[in-house]
């Protein structure tokens, strides 16, 4: 028998804290039509001319905050992951890891012809929910860089995993090393996006009127907001965290129109409530990176403080836990589970 | 459990036997780079000019030959395929057809946003063996067709199944059928394809230096040609013809420059060497055809007897054999097969 690949796809991260590079990681990320959907020349004006010159020392800033002896979370987590998987799948597969931005690429991993030699590949964009913006660029990608080769391996990419009891598990796992008792309120929180991503999934009906923050509704397969809700909904039933001490919110936003309530606000409020102590769950991210490093574990800490409240602890992410491994594993090699 | 669709794909037909539906379908099927390598512009002269106004009339005659009172057989076939499949998979799977040029289109199924509903889509291009100008040509149609949606859904494309035990289980009982005692030599023929698409498949070793008549090389694995003797090979062992009653041939060669050896020309030494009767059997088709029913299983048959043979007969392909259907809701609902 042949061997199979397993690429394990992660978002990307900037070669360095250098600006140089910083500035080169925006580029290619903001140039994405997926993440900024502006038409193509506003784009290009809007992100080589405004906001890479402009963010990328404060984002070079940032980087310097995440970075540590080991170089950037994200890439040697990932790294670590890929190691953990590799020894678990043993010699008939190859395990590889490919950056939608930056490197190691994922598009130069494609070209570079490695393929053909296996007898599938299968790709695993490293995000539970599926969203145009993550999962939907990597697609993208993986299949323009196919579809004009002589030969297109056969293909097998996840589309997303939120919903699977074993990657609930993993995270409910994280959180039980924490004892909720001790807090006054969990913040779920999920990477924000413009509602105009959300109104495209299903144009009928209308982000605004939809009820998907209480139940699963049936247009709500490939709705990232959608997905979020039904992730907490399912880890509050694995962890038997009462649903009234927990909220569902988005971070990360640019603009008002992003999904709504917004964490920091969210933040804000408890902390006026007089709440001391708060949790925060980010099941949006599988590897911790900027947002969840900096921007949930400092910036909402000192925030929440700022305000009135005590300590805003973080349940790190999944990264290279044994049970993650085990249940990429199970995606790998079991039956078909999406 | 939401549904998932199968999408049978199959190459397609013109929408009638007239000359301007020929010559539409002669002008879709040839201006596929995949079919006609040569730069796009003298694709474009060559079919526009010279082949199809020159062809279509010729074309529309053996299509006449073909077309019996139910229509097309490659499309009638397929529906009848579609039908049996959607009994059998039940309520939890819709069963769709496309047909990669003309009606009913795969690409018009595609961009009707149908998709989006299902929880996974699994095309199955009818063809046992890749090649680029078939699976490949189907698979960058999806590819392309689906690259740039907001939601790209879980999809799941069948390259190939030509070894697969079920697959050569069906042919080798259609071959069955027919006493193999009573016929002096067995034909093994596969549509024929262009050398230069054999050598770009694996281009560190040349199509005329290979061994894969003898045996499946490593590198074989998307080679039409390996797969195909790979095919032979396998039907022998499961049908117990002897090897040196057979051969492995290819047929509607276009140029000199095709994979040999050309099974007319095998016909004419068979018929010459004094043999009576013969058996051919062509397992790269799945449904009958121009292909099969004229020039197989008419054509072949004048020349052979043209030449001094008695008779040569057809297995048929395997249309909607209840075999073949179990085999195709197999691959659909078991595990990861290929």
């Amino acid at each position: 028998m042949s061997k199979k690949a397993v690429v394990l796809v992660n978002v990307g991260t900037p070669d360095s804290t250098k600006v140089s590079d910083v500035a080169k990681y925006l580029h290619e990320f903001l140039g994405d039509g997926r993440v900024i959907d502006l038409p193509w020349l506003s784009r290009k004006l809007l992100v080589n001319f405004i906001i890479v010159p402009f963010r990328s020392p404060k984002s070079s800033k940032l980087y310097k905050k995440v970075w540590d002896e080991k170089g950037s979370p994200l890439l040697y987590l990932t790294e670590n992951l890929a190691d953990k998987l590799r020894q678990e799948l043993g010699e008939t597969y190859d395990v590889h890891i490919g950056m939608r931005y930056q490197n190691p690429s994922l598009e130069k991993l494609i070209k570079s012809n490695k393929f053909q030699k296996y007898s599938e590949v299968i790709f695993i964009p490293l995000f539970p929910q599926y969203a145009s913006s993550t999962t939907g660029t990597v697609i993208e990608l993986i299949y323009k860089s196919l579809a004009n080769r002589d030969v297109i391996p056969k293909i097998n990419v996840i589309s997303q995993f939120y919903d699977h009891p074993e990657f609930i598990n993993c995270f409910a796992d994280n959180i039980s090393k924490f004892n909720v008792n001790e807090y006054d309120f969990v913040i779920f929180t999920y990477h924000g996006l413009p509602l105009s991503h959300i109104n495209r999934v299903h144009p009928e009906i209308l982000e605004s009127s939809c009820n998907c923050q209480n139940e699963f509704p049936e247009h709500g397969q490939y709705c990232y907001k959608a997905c979020c809700f039904e992730t907490t909904r399912l880890l509050l039933k694995k962890t038997g965290i009462a649903p009234e001490k927990s909220i569902t919110s988005f971070q990360s936003r640019l603009t008002n129109k992003w999904l709504k309530p917004f964490s920091d606000e969210v933040i804000i409020e408890y902390a006026k409530q007089g709440k001391k102590r708060g949790l925060i769950v980010a099941p949006s991210f599988t590897t911790d990176c900027l947002e969840t490093i900096v921007e949930l574990g400092i910036d909402y800490d000192e925030l929440f403080q700022s305000h009135g409240g005590e300590k805003l602890d973080m349940v790190p992410s999944l990264n290279d836990n044994d049970l993650f491994v085990q249940f990429l594993k199970k995606l790998v090699i079991g039956d078909k589970v999406i």
